[in-house]
């Protein structure tokens, strides 16, 4: 499996908001080809930033084909009204033994 | 349980070496108060990169708790000497029904 992993910054003012969008929005990527796994968590020591992390059967089934969907547009249009900037995404693949 | 989420990056010419260095280095880690979960990652965009994430019950386990233990100096005498750099390291919270 790999894991899409994506830190995002959220306005300050819309936690409550934000969390609740993720809500929603993970029905949508939920029932995307391919998903296997969601979770979101909130920093501590960066309070207005969450790590997302998606596992995916292959990398091919995030990109291109979930971000290539017209689901990710309803996807994006649930949280991006809280970003604070753009996410940073990136992918990493398991290790026998170590993952 | 609270997420120690670790970006580290490593010399280009010592994967093989480090990924063997983490399986022993897992042993000293397993063994601490409050330890719960833990994986390595390596990444698809930057090979020279992984993602380390450990599962701890509380922030205090990792926190002062393990970083100031004599286990502490064992897992770093591990891993670090593959190092690029210092590992960027901060901790995540779980969001009720979304972690």
């Amino acid at each position: 499996m790999v894991l899409e992993h994506a830190l995002i910054t959220v306005r300050p003012d819309s936690h409550e908001e934000f969390q609740a969008a993720v809500t929603r929005a993970r029905e949508v990527i939920s029932a995307a080809p391919g998903f296997r796994s969601f979770a979101l968590r909130r920093g501590i020591e960066s309070p207005d930033r969450y790590l997302l992390l998606v596992g995916w059967e292959t990398l091919e089934d995030h990109v291109p084909g979930f971000r290539e969907s017209p689901a990710f547009a309803e996807w994006r249009s649930h949280i991006q009204p809280f970003f604070e900037g753009q996410p940073e995404v990136d992918h990493y693949d398991p290790l026998p033994g170590l993952s």
